[in-house]
């Protein structure tokens, strides 16, 4: 099945266009998980409490959202530990029955993106990969082309980096081109012609975009230049991304994004009874869902 | 020491500014290390060739090169294996006073930069980090900042990408903005910016550039544009960067650029009797040295 399809039956199944996103750092672990051992140079011992609290959170927010995105470098942190944990929860939650987003953000050109798009996308007889890969275009449409080929042939995804929610983003996302655009639009309209080959039934490509949401202005503007694109939008919640930025991400019928929140999920508990950990998280996917709900709604 | 200061001593110690990229690719290794196994998608057995291949260049190039440039992703196509593999070979490469370039293009915002600094680029308990970590820009200067930090803390450097040599690259680096600027010399401007506070004694910044060796006017005005970067220069060889590509991206004393090469080394010995596939590649990297000699010298 394509990919923006079940991405979209999906989000419908469960009740809002949500992703929570697990960035999981092991100081920021409930203490239980922590335990009083060496901290977060001993790579075994915070492996394995990311490992514990990653689960916790798959099956908190599980029942209420669509989709997890997994912060690549929060396992990569420690090394092939991490890594393999990485592999392991890609597994797990998409088992779950979750859709999957690996947020590594990888990028190169030749053979190297054909190499990227088999270690870190493609199904392995090692590692699953995920449902879908975040990816970085600067490189140009070359670039993307054999991660596009093998979401082609696996019913997977990609979002590319279009516009971020830095603050430094507009240093050179923000330029203006000769011909009027920004670079953030140029490079939009190099995603909508890379994805233009791989659309679903529902009018979307397998070929997503991942745009910050920070800028109702740039929103809307970006969703003209990219009308088959689904926007994956990191930013709600802690980054200071609000209802009017998250509204101009959608088309007119409530589909075309995604609203994605990392730190105000995975972290609840920090507001909470931290032994409750898991029923805050699972709260903070439930209200996600309902203020994404609400926004769609008026 | 200032990573600047060390990468061009080691440079005039060897005798020329010259990488040997090291992408190992299980299907393309000499036959004696692939053997009759089930070939690529038997992880164990390709990781342990590669690993065979890897310490064979190693040694083949370092009497030759100051400096190896290990492309990540032939190492993450084989999710843990291949990344314990990678630090190994880090490690062993470090240990032979070779420099060592982590060609990974990671790139991502706020406390997610940061980790890709611990984890990609940091020595750590676990594995020590390469001496350089190769990244993707296009997020905007604070992107860099958390990388920067570790670099200058550790004596370590960073390359950022702002010309790739890729077909597809000049589909947005190309592109004209209204200062007259190309959106790669606007890239350029950020990483020259970025990286003014962290110059050594010989005058180069820490953060160097990527500058793909197939364009020799771009590369002039690259030139200009970052007069303290030192240019990470792919594409001479096989990828069809030649003599006056080269010549353009260093500075006229000669210093300035290190030129990589990766397929013409790692695979000379696909047109040699295989069986003396160490002396094939270690006659590459000698007449690497050679050549980017002979255009220093005209």
């Amino acid at each position: 099945m394509h990919f923006a399809d079940r991405l979209l039956a999906a989000c419908e199944d469960k009740g809002a266009p949500v992703c929570a996103g697990i960035d999981p750092v092991f100081e920021r672990l409930p203490r239980d998980l922590r335990g009083d051992a060496a901290g977060p140079r001993d790579a075994p011992h915070a492996v394995e409490a990311i490992g514990r609290f990653v689960r916790g959170v798959l099956e908190a927010v599980r029942p209420h959202v669509p989709c997890v995105k997994l912060q690549s470098v929060c396992f990569e942190r420690y090394h092939w530990r991490g890594v393999k944990l990485y592999d392991d929860m890609v597994r797990e939650a998409r088992a779950m029955g979750l859709i999957v987003i690996g947020d590594a953000k990888r990028g190169d050109i030749g053979i190297s993106a054909a190499h990227y798009a088999a270690g870190c996308l493609a199904d392995d007889v090692d590692a699953p990969g995920p449902d879908a890969l975040t990816v970085n275009g600067y490189l140009g449409g070359d670039s993307l082309e054999p991660l596009i080929d093998v979401a082609a042939a696996q019913g997977k995804g990609l979002f590319a980096l279009v516009r971020t929610s830095n603050p430094g983003g507009d240093a050179l996302q923000g330029l203006k081109l000769d011909d009027g655009r920004s670079v953030g639009e140029a490079v939009a309209d190099l995603v909508a012609q890379q994805g233009e080959a791989h659309v679903g039934e529902r009018g979307y490509s397998l070929l997503g975009a991942v745009v910050g949401a920070t800028k109702p202005a740039d929103a809307a503007s970006l969703r003209r230049h990219m009308p088959r694109q689904i926007f994956l939008v990191p930013g709600f919640g802690a980054q200071g991304g609000g209802a009017d930025d998250v509204r101009a991400c959608f088309k007119a019928d409530g589909t075309g994004a995604i609203i994605t929140a990392s730190r105000s999920v995975n972290y609840a508990f920090e507001k909470a009874p931290e032994a409750d950990w898991k029923q805050a998280i699972e709260a903070a996917a439930l209200d996600l869902r309902q203020q994404i709900r609400g926004i769609l709604r008026r």
